[in-house]
């Protein structure tokens, strides 16, 4: 599921402040536009690396879903209207897991997949309730300090090997821990 | 530009003759919608290859635009709501090239770009002054037998060291022709 | 492990038939060299798509090795000097899949991923005992007639989510297994 | 052509001061396989980054070959045995730019082009004449201060628009102007 797997399907991203700028949907209208046509995303599977480029550690946010499970979750958000894919990558990895991050985005816009999540489930491996959303995902060294942001609990650093067992797949939700298998697939760390 | 480029903004689309299902947006709701979400395309370069895989000709299609201009497209059009990315190419393919194109939609959904088309021009590359068009973008071998169809006036196959040059590209709108170039250079055939 | 898993170190690949131009090394020129320099190879992962180009199946190959044990491995093959990737792919598909397999060979050189395979275990997941092979890896369709050849015993179909069981893994050498899967999520089907 | 432009076919490298491990080939033994054997090496594009990624920068090392002309040319260089690409990569990138380049090593071994330069012009647009080279390209920010090392005069910052002119290109030797070319649409930025 893209966002945050603790928001309910009628409240559009409570936990995004930042300020819509004219021209910009209200999230009631967003909300009428996402049953009706797929929704530009990005998410960005936060890592460590070292100096050889190797990754060493895979960031994952924790949260407590409205029954009360612990859940783990990519960044993930929306592409708003005019905004560059990297502008939103970088706000988003702002947004989730400080100003101080540092993150090295991406100089191509070449994705390692894109992930399609649909409302309806078995379609593809991602699935969101909400809507149907075309997320553009990409691995996203950070060199800060990383602190979770709003509703997250905890920022957990796992490493690759860690991040692929089937104890954290279990908690990632829509899909979101088959994405978290391909980055690591693409960067040569799948466990 | 994205889709037709001989199609005023005020018209969406009417070259795409697929009935709408239930529940897809009528025409009004998607032209309201594209003046404040990003729009999810996909761009193909259809290619003739050898049994190498060696890219030996580009197809553009040639149109004649509202002011009388000849003009050359790449394959090019909307994802639509509850439909996967590479049933939208083969569909896109198939209303342009004809139903018997056959061709080789790839196995992996990483595009070999994203093209960012803005409303407003200078931003990047790709400009389309309807909407803010996010497409992914895929360089698709065609088998078959390929005829223009509806507005176009003919399929062009050119070599790759042709389709690269400056009097093809500006033959090309809103970005279209840089969009070629990267796929040449992606296919190591950029002239 | 690079090539047939059941040819010993000292026997350079006798099921490769083709002839030797002037000016390509002798085996035993080649077992010096590869004691010494990394060697250039490429790995395909042949699957079956359907019309969408969605993976439908994965081709591997049954072998049995020195030890009497059933393997199972990709089609995978040294580049020789003065050959292009592209005719490396061609020829090591039809050297293990026959003359009609049709394959697809992709159109742009940029591999999926790069597998390092070194004679020391533990430094990428990738080994091969013989040599420092470095391997780039495709996902090839093929669309013919797919017999196995030589030393194969048979060529098996699995679906996807088939060949990423572990049962299949472990039948796997070298670190194969892990391409395949890497394969899969590249393709966006990791089961 | 790849490596230093200005060095002749009889001289391996000797620009290259890294010690040669036990078990490495002496540049006699090299000269004698590189006759006979593809050559595994990486290619790496510097370039400086804004904070969302998007290239501003492309840094293009000035030497004088042997016929006392001014030359241009990108990072590039041979991959040792039981060396990784990534640590190849940081090894060269010093070796040119200097120690306290501090270059963002790519965290997946997916290149974005294979550049594979033949003995024989014409074959693809990369030629080198002393050897059978299959080299992987990456484009590579680097974040600290840059010093051309060695036998270069200069290392020159130009925008990526400036780097893709024919004025460029035809100071840069054996298809590295297209590598060049391919890399900045590869980031979006072919001019």
């Amino acid at each position: 599921m893209t966002d945050t797997a603790d928001i309910g399907p009628e409240d559009f991203d409570p936990t995004d402040t930042t300020p819509t700028p004219a021209g910009w949907m209200t999230s009631e209208e967003i909300a009428a536009a996402r049953a009706q046509l797929p929704i530009v995303y990005v998410d960005a599977i936060p890592v460590r690396v070292d100096d050889s480029g190797d990754v060493v550690a895979v960031g994952l946010l924790l949260r407590v879903n409205a029954e009360g499970q612990m859940t783990r979750a990519l960044v993930s958000g929306r592409v708003m209207y005019h905004e560059r894919i990297r502008d939103a990558l970088l706000r988003h990895i702002e947004k989730d897991l400080g100003s101080v991050a540092l993150p090295q985005i991406p100089a191509s816009p070449q994705p390692f997949t894109v992930a399609e999540y649909f409302p309806t489930p078995g379609i593809t491996p991602f699935h969101d309730p909400r809507q149907h959303a075309v997320s553009l995902a990409y691995v996203v060294p950070v060199t800060g300090d990383c602190q979770p942001q709003q509703h997250s609990l905890d920022l957990a650093w796992l490493t690759p090997e860690e991040a692929c067992e089937d104890t954290v797949m279990v908690e990632m939700h829509g899909g979101q821990g088959a994405l978290l298998r391909q980055a690591m697939a693409h960067v040569g760390r799948l466990g």
